[in-house]
Formats: C-alpha cells, sequence, structure tokens
C-alpha cells in the first residue's frame, strides 16, 4: 500500500511543488521531505494539542532518521490561535531557538495549523522553506494547496497574511481515519465544491459513491483528494495570486459562508457547514436570477444531505447584517460584492453588481 | 529643475519598478504614482511623526489632486515603531477603515517608515501594491530600494519580515534638505559603501566632491544617489532573495555593524555610524589576513573622517559579547559567521570560517 501514491503537480515555474497522497506515508516524512529539500538539517514542526499526540513522535522520529533535527511547537487547537499573538510567541520562540535561513517550517495539521505556520514561515528571516501535512479532509483538498497563508485580526478572518508555497505537500489519508465525523463531513463540503465549480463528472462520481466515501475506502478517498488537489493546483496555476479572477471561482459559497460564521463568532459552525449554506444561498440566488434551474440547486443540495451538511440557512441569522458582513470581506471592491454563481453543473462565473433585494431574497 | 528627473529601472519581470531621482517632485507625486499604478483610487500614506508634519500635506494634496483618496497614518519617528504593536495597531486601523486590494500603500519617511510600511503592504490583505518615497539620505540609497521589509523583535532586528518590491520609488533630493546634520553624514556611510563594494572610480568621485556632496550641492548629490540606486538595483536583480550570495555583498560592515548596534541597544549610534565602525573592522580585518594592504584601509578610513564618521570601534564594547552577537546574526548559518571583505578597491568577496582569534583581533 505503501508505494501507491498519487502525484499531483503543482506547476508554477520556480514556485512549483508536488502533492503526494497515498496511505501510511507518513512515516516516510523525514526521507520525502528530504527528496525535496536538499540538505536539510534543521526543521520546527508546527501542529495543535489534538493532532500533536497522536502524529508528531512519528513525523519527528521519520526526521531523526532521515538526519533532520526537528523541533515541536504545538499550539492550542483551534481558530483563535490563528492570532497575532500566537504567531508573536512562535516568532520569539523561533528567534530563542536561533532559527536560520537554512530551517523548514513544517505544518501538522489541519487549516488552522497550516495557515499560522505557513504565515510564520512566510515572514520569519523573510521567509523559510514551507512543508504541509494537512490532517484533516478539508486542508487535504483546499488549505494545504495554493499557498495562502494567514492570521485573524478580531474583526477579519484571514486579513493579515501571504501568498507563500510549499516546497512539498504530503497527505497521508489514514490520518483522516481519526478525523471526527463532523469534521470529514464538513470537508465534504469543499469535496462537493470542485464538482459544481469545475468537473460535472466529478459530481456525479461522488454522488454515486457516497457509501464509499462514508467508509474512507482507500482507492475512492485517494481519488476524491486526488481530483480536488488537481483543480486545485490547475486553478492556481491560471492564477497564483487571485489578481484574474480565475481563482475566485474557488470562493464559490464563501462570501455568503463567512458571512455567516463571522455572524455566528465562529462557534457555532465548521467552516464548511458555513459554506455549505453558502453554495446553497448562491444556488437559489442562480436560479432567482434563471442562471441556472432549481433542479441543479436541489440536486447540489440532495448531495450535501447525503453528508449530513447543513442545507438551510440558520432562521436565526438577521438578513441585513449578513449583507453587511458580505459588504465588508475582503474580495469586496470598494464596498460592492463580487459573487461566484453557477451557470451549469461544473462551471461558475464572477458576477458583480447583484442587486441588494435580490442577496436579501436569499437570506 | 523640475523635470531634470534620472530614471534607474531595477529589473525583476514581473516585479520590476522604476526609481525617480530628482529635486522637488514631491508635489508632482500623485501624478507620478498614478502613471505607475493605473486606475488607482485610494492609498494609505504612512509617515512618521518628524517627517508627517513637513510633507504628508503636499503629498496628501497631490494624490487628491489626482483623484486618489489618501488617508494618513503617522507613527512615532523612532525604531521602537518597527515593532509587532504597531503592525498590529495599523492593521487593525486598516481593516476599521475597510482598505481593501485595490489600496495602494505609501511608505513617506526613513528606513523605519519604509520598512514598516513595506510590511503591511507585504501582509495585509495577502499584499497590497506599495510605493517609496525615502526622506533620508540611508533610506534614498539603500532601504528604499530592493523589497526588503520587516519589523524587529526584542531581541532580533527585521527578523520578521518579506521580500516585497514597491511599484515606485520617488526620490525627492530637495527632501534631504531638511535631514539633521548628523543623519545626512550617517547616510554617507552607505554611500562609501557602494564605492567599496562595487565601484572604485566612485570611491573616488565621492573623494574628490567631498566639499559639493556636504553642500548638497544638486548636480552632485543626484549623481551619487542615483548611482548607489544602480549599483543596488544592479545587485538585487542578480539575486532578489539573498539566496546566491551576490546581496549579501551589500552587509559589507553589517555584520559587526549590527552587532555594535544590538550592544548598545540602538540608541547610542546611529545605523550608519555603526556600520562605520563595521567596515572598519572588516578592512582592518582584511589587513590582518592578508586580503587588503594597510593603505586601502586607511583610504577608507580618512574618507569616513572627512564625513565625521566614527572610524574606531567603541572601546567600551565588550569584544566577546560582540562576537556572540555576530553569531547570532539572521544571516549567520548554524553560528557560522560569514563576512563580507575586500579584496581590492571596488570589490569583496564572502567569507566563511574565519578563526574566532582573528575578529576578536579587530573587535
Amino acid at each position: 500500500m505503501t508505494q501507491d501514491i498519487s502525484t499531483v503537480r503543482v506547476g508554477l515555474d520556480d514556485r512549483g511543488y508536488d502533492i503526494e497522497i497515498g496511505h501510511r506515508i507518513l512515516p516516510d516524512a523525514g526521507a520525502r521531505i528530504l527528496g525535496r529539500i536538499s540538505g536539510l538539517r534543521r526543521a520546527v514542526v508546527i501542529s495543535d494539542s489534538n493532532v500533536a499526540p497522536l502524529y508528531a513522535e512519528p513525523l519527528i522520529g521519520s526526521l531523526d532518521a532521515a538526519g533532520v533535527n526537528a523541533t515541536l511547537v504545538t499550539v492550542p487547537a483551534g481558530e483563535p490561535s490563528k492570532s497575532v499573538e500566537q504567531a508573536t510567541a512562535i516568532w520569539n520562540q523561533l528567534l530563542a531557538e536561533r532559527i536560520d535561513r537554512q530551517t523548514t517550517i513544517i505544518a501538522l495539521g489541519g487549516g488552522v495549523v497550516g495557515d499560522l505556520a505557513g504565515f510564520i514561515a512566510a515572514t520569519f528571516a523573510r521567509g523559510l522553506k514551507f512543508v504541509q501535512i494537512p490532517t484533516t479532509l478539508l486542508a487535504t483538498v483546499d488549505s494545504s494547496v495554493g499557498g495562502k497563508v494567514g492570521i485573524n485580526l478580531p474583526g477579519g478572518k484571514n486579513i493579515v497574511g501571504a501568498f507563500w508555497q510549499p516546497q512539498y505537500v504530503l497527505i497521508d489519508l489514514s490520518l483522516l481515519d481519526s478525523l471526527p465525523v463532523r469534521q470529514g463531513r464538513a470537508g465534504m463540503a469543499e469535496v462537493i465544491k470542485y464538482g459544481v465549480i469545475a468537473d460535472a463528472e466529478f459530481f456525479e462520481y461522488i454522488e454515486t459513491n457516497v457509501e464509499k466515501i462514508r467508509a474512507h475506502e482507500p482507492g475512492t478517498l485517494k481519488h476524491i483528494v486526488s481530483t480536488c488537489c488537481q483543480i486545485k493546483a490547475d486553478v492556481v496555476e491560471e492564477d497564483e495570486r487571485e489578481t484574474s479572477g480565475r481563482r475566485a471561482i474557488l470562493n464559490y459559497g464563501h462570501t455568503f459562508g463567512h458571512a455567516v460564521e463571522s455572524a455566528t463568532k465562529y462557534e457555532k459552525y465548521l467552516h464548511g457547514e458555513a459554506i455549505t449554506m453558502g453554495m446553497q444561498c448562491a444556488a437559489s440566488l442562480s436560479v432567482n436570477l434563471k442562471r441556472i434551474d432549481a433542479e441543479m440547486a436541489d440536486r447540489q443540495a440532495a448531495l450535501f444531505r447525503q453528508f449530513e451538511l447543513p442545507v438551510e440557512l440558520d432562521a436565526a441569522l438577521d438578513s441585513n447584517e449578513l449583507l453587511e458582513l458580505m459588504r465588508r470581506d475582503k474580495k469586496a471592491d470598494q464596498g460592492n460584492i463580487r459573487l461566484v454563481l453557477p451557470t451549469k453543473m461544473g462551471h461558475v462565473e464572477l458576477v458583480d453588481n447583484v442587486p441588494d433585494h435580490e442577496i436579501l431574497e436569499v437570506l
């Protein structure tokens, strides 16, 4: 099993890198990382209080076996660790340990750890090499690929950050078995997203393989993760820094979803749950704007329901507050809301200037 | 006079930019910036409590006249503003003012303002466009060109930062007339450095034009600033991220100088003064290692003295402490000190593994 590995290349010239996807490959991580970053002698592994007890030891052991001296930095699990205070504590720790430019930062965890560790890598000593080892489904298919890193301010998620590509992404799918069921389902929201925005056949594949996916059947799991990484790699190659609009398609459901997360203080819903509501709002809006028929919106909702994801917008939320939060999204341009709306299964478009009353109608 | 402008191009493919050098061009800044960043409507000017009262109004007026809505952020003058706390305050302010990715950050000030504002530009909303308007001699010839931005931690200068190139650098030499005399002299340390590391003829030009330089004779001032910017641009083009070793030649005198600054808590000496001592240490070491003759070290010292720069190392400093601080420099590799040493006027080399006793000999 160990040798059955899929490789997705993110082709970004001198910033290009491989994503390797397989089962039980964490024990080989040291040698695999060394194969990408030759001469590596020193690494800092950043992880969190949930993941480190499970996987830090085998990772650091494999680094040690490869001749890489690794230090472990563990942060509390959860979104609050993506803070200036936590970043400052790590910067000071790296300084105290005399970490220099020859050191590689390795993120071992979900999206929070990847975003925080990547921000540290992007900024310490003006930039260190970086490796991602995602441990949640959401991170494997989304945040570990593409180089978006960052931290939050009290009033804005991911508002401080950078584009900082890793040198290598190692995805050991067997780590996902330890994931809480709710987290696994939330990750499926992003997986389904890729079908809707870019690949109608993939959407159909998910529809016909729900049971295998839920059972983590190895071949099926590898296929869905590889397909998502490939779609994301293609989009990132075309528009690394989200300037042309192409990369923005990945934000399908996210402008609505971020407003839901913000209005509920990032406590009530997981990211995947919030963007499920967001994607369903976007689909309903598209139906109202006659961009798609109701059947497509229903088909999307039906697949979300297969993974027990919340398709109905939380009724406790105030429509006007959500609209205001959408206007403040950092992807807004001078307060104009830019939405990603589907036109058919497997295709979305960027739409500016949707009238407020149309947005309010679906909130 | 206004139209007599020198342009130095920093050729970095899609990150390339122009440096424009002239007298009394600040009143045209708005139109000039708009010429580089088309469609610009919003800017944030970051300045300090010394510079803002002098030059913020004409700059913001010229932006306004060009149709660019500008907000002024003023930080206390001095190195302590290059802190995580100050950066966080600015990030929060930009968030509160709903600054988005279409905004350009303009640094109006010396090296502290440029480094801080550049770090904000590199990290807010994952990166904003950036313009440098340096107001000190040191910043015009050094920190405003080349994209090094960053802030300090209590234990480490510039330890948190990025490489973030500006879109444009505007150098209005008439602003230098308001500079305190001591600051102007300190800037000459970096100017002389360029002669020693890369251009023997330029060193001679400085030697023969001391009086004109001290009098800020316009043509002479423009020649020295343009020459320094051109040398720096050439070096940065060859080695933008300081990976090949080429860019490291700019650090001549800096490993010694940073140790002096650190040992004196950044209070006793200006940067240019500390690196003057550093360059003289490096020259003496080179004499001891028989890389240059004593005549060249004396010639360098004589030129520093013409600008009343301190060529003798502060006798109050402890040699062993300085050596230890040099080892901790972020450019050190696993504790090995890498020194930039001259071999003849206009040429330096990177030298590893100089024995401790040789370094201590010149401290």
